[in-house]
């Protein structure tokens, strides 16, 4: 055998995924060319949002669930990308024949957001006013912009009425915007790791991020594209410091503690500024990695959706009354060592919704690994999240 | 009277010192001129300290009291600054007449740190074996190293046994680090919200500040100085981030909340991406205050000597071992919302002290200011610190 000769993918791959993988998928782009206003005031004239669908569609159109993403993810939610084959959906542990969010029974879709860098309209499109990319032109927009543009593609699929729309962090605000913006076409929220709002710690760090990458040379002030150049060193800080706050500081001591990068823990010092430390060189690796695929004004712009996110402005910061539209049944989820959005956050969503009547259910997940457990296969959250889903295919005969 | 004449400053000097002030106080430079061999096995020639005193040292030399600074202060620990009227000392609150470390009864020392930016020799400085600033080219120094340059400045300041070593934060790593290096000239040693070693976490939130600044164009990998730049994107990030650090998530809940800048909070937003929120309005001014004052090189040296303190690296990880040799009576005090240094950072040394069988005191003090509060004055902090220094006071006999 010839050992430059690589070996076929579909092995890694086939090992890689476990067993009821959604397979090889492929995403389909669906145009829109009614202007959608935004919360801004602003509007998008056209835009396209990039999907993925897995499972089948029953008749009655009653088995469609919504994955929403987070900051840094994609509509390639489950299986393994068609271009790639080691490019795995983000929650493919979670979505899937026979997984917690089981594909033989929901039709289930991913998309990616407008103003996100995965093949959706944002900033990198170009702009049919000018016929160069937006760039920093194109518009602010909210969570609950990014509601409002995917009920257009649920009129486009079909769907009248979501089962479930769900989603972790980021992505669980917008199932929570579903239950308050469309209560009659969203039967089940689920929202895992989420907040009713940033905290003033939150936004902070947000801003540095966005210091980082807007004091970037190449930023050129977000147009950046014609210039051929990408602000790589804010996206890399920016990444590391959001990477440090998904990550409890538990897991951090666990994963790496003290540990030299590549020598024996009582080695000596090297007494330099480079990589000295085990965790060093992984935030320098998660940093350059994100560096290289994500997008600048994308990073700007849904941090900034973040931020603004607050359901409860309109009703002079009544979480109760702002969630009073709702008629959804609720799934909360919500992790110990999560100090990004830990469980204080969730709970006083579940709180509001006691408080309005609502049917929801809440678990609070003793699990070690912060923010990012959401994306983890924890066999307790897993558990919780099939025995809900069980119930919805249960009420929808799926 | 002419609107236009300034109001003499002394009368605001006078406003905001509280009685018991140090009053104007004038640093003092000590040249050594013995080269220092330092942990890395480089040394520095010869280098100078930047010093300031309060008080009166007493006939036996008893009654001395050495403040050991953090990352961005410096010597000037009490009274004003007789070139800046505004520039009151950092630890003003702390040390002064009839305050908690009295300088009607010690002789207190404050000294900048060696590679430090406030007049001590450090990467700013000329080096004599090139004669151009030592940039890039400044060795990274430990706190075991601070502490030996400090016994020589004892030495000099005929100080043969410190009645107390005292710092916060880092500043505290310094006086435990004098407990095991030099046991017979510490008779107490008063660490306040520090601990032992860093996290993995502590050591990432330092890496991604020092990205900042590596990666800003205006590096130039250390050797700035002779470009007429200074890293001041970088910095500015660099403290945003340590900034967030030092401050309690309810601490900026409190101060800053959801509030809008110079608006109402329920006043429209303004979805831009410049500042929103009062706590980036809040964030961007300490960012850029920060760049305008403290040197990078310092800032890399300074947090790389933070990264490196683990006196217990030399005890296989012991730190029970670590703190055989130290025969000093300590203080311990830290602070329930500091995430940065949590209560149980101070605990593991105070734990690790009662195993030697030395004579400890420990505070656990409910504040909501984070890490900074050991810098505010807090009454029951300070009460506690007063009552410890009355007793070393009764000790020596002043």
């Amino acid at each position: 055998m010839n050992p430059s000769r690589p070996v076929p993918l579909g092995f890694f791959v086939a090992a890689m995924l476990k067993p009821g993988s959604v397979g090889v998928v492929t995403p389909r782009s669906f145009r829109f060319d009614e202007p959608l206003a935004l919360a801004s005031g602003s509007s998008v004239s056209a835009y396209e949002l990039r999907v993925e669908t897995y499972g089948q569609l029953n008749a009655d159109c009653s088995n469609a669930v919504l994955i929403c993403h987070a900051l840094n993810a994609s509509h390639h939610v489950a299986g393994v990308a068609g271009d790639d084959p080691k490019d795995i959906g983000w929650w493919d542990n979670m979505v899937g024949p026979g997984k917690p969010v089981d594909t033989n029974r929901f039709f289930v879709v991913g998309v990616n957001n407008l103003g996100s860098c995965f093949g959706s309209t944002g900033p990198m499109s170009v702009s049919p006013a000018t016929g160069r990319p937006y760039g920093a032109s194109f518009p602010v927009v909210t969570v609950e912009d990014w509601v409002n543009a995917q009920a257009r593609l649920a009129d486009t699929l079909g769907i009248r009425r979501w089962a479930a729309v769900m989603g972790g962090s980021l992505g669980g605000m917008q199932a929570l915007s579903w239950s308050i913006q469309y209560p009659e076409r969203i039967a089940h929220c689920v929202a895992i790791a989420s907040a009713p709002k940033l905290s003033a710690q939150n936004i902070a760090f947000n801003e540095v991020a966005r210091t980082a990458i807007r004091s970037d040379p190449d930023f050129h002030g977000g147009d950046y594209y014609a210039k051929g150049v990408v602000p790589r060193s804010g996206l890399r800080v920016a990444r590391m410091i959001g990477h440090i706050t998904y990550l409890s500081g538990e897991d951090m001591a666990e994963k790496f503690g003290r540990a030299l990068r590549g020598r024996e823990l009582d080695a000596e010092y090297q007494f330099h500024y480079e990589v000295e430390f085990e965790v060093e060189s992984y935030l320098r690796y998660q940093g350059d990695k994100f560096s290289e695929y994500f997008d600048a004004n994308t990073y700007l712009l849904i941090t900034r959706a973040l931020d603004y996110f607050d359901p409860a402005r309109g009703t002079g910061g009544d979480l109760v009354a702002a969630l009073k539209p709702a008629t959804a049944k609720f799934l909360l989820a919500a992790f110990t060592t999560d100090w990004r959005f830990p469980p204080e956050r969730s709970r006083e969503i579940v709180e509001a919704l006691i408080a309005t009547g609502r049917d929801v259910s809440y678990a609070e997940i003793d699990a070690p690994h912060g923010h990012d457990a959401f994306l983890l296969e924890d066999p307790r959250y897993h558990r919780v999240v099939r025995a809900y889903f069980d119930n919805i295919a249960e009420e929808v005969g799926v």
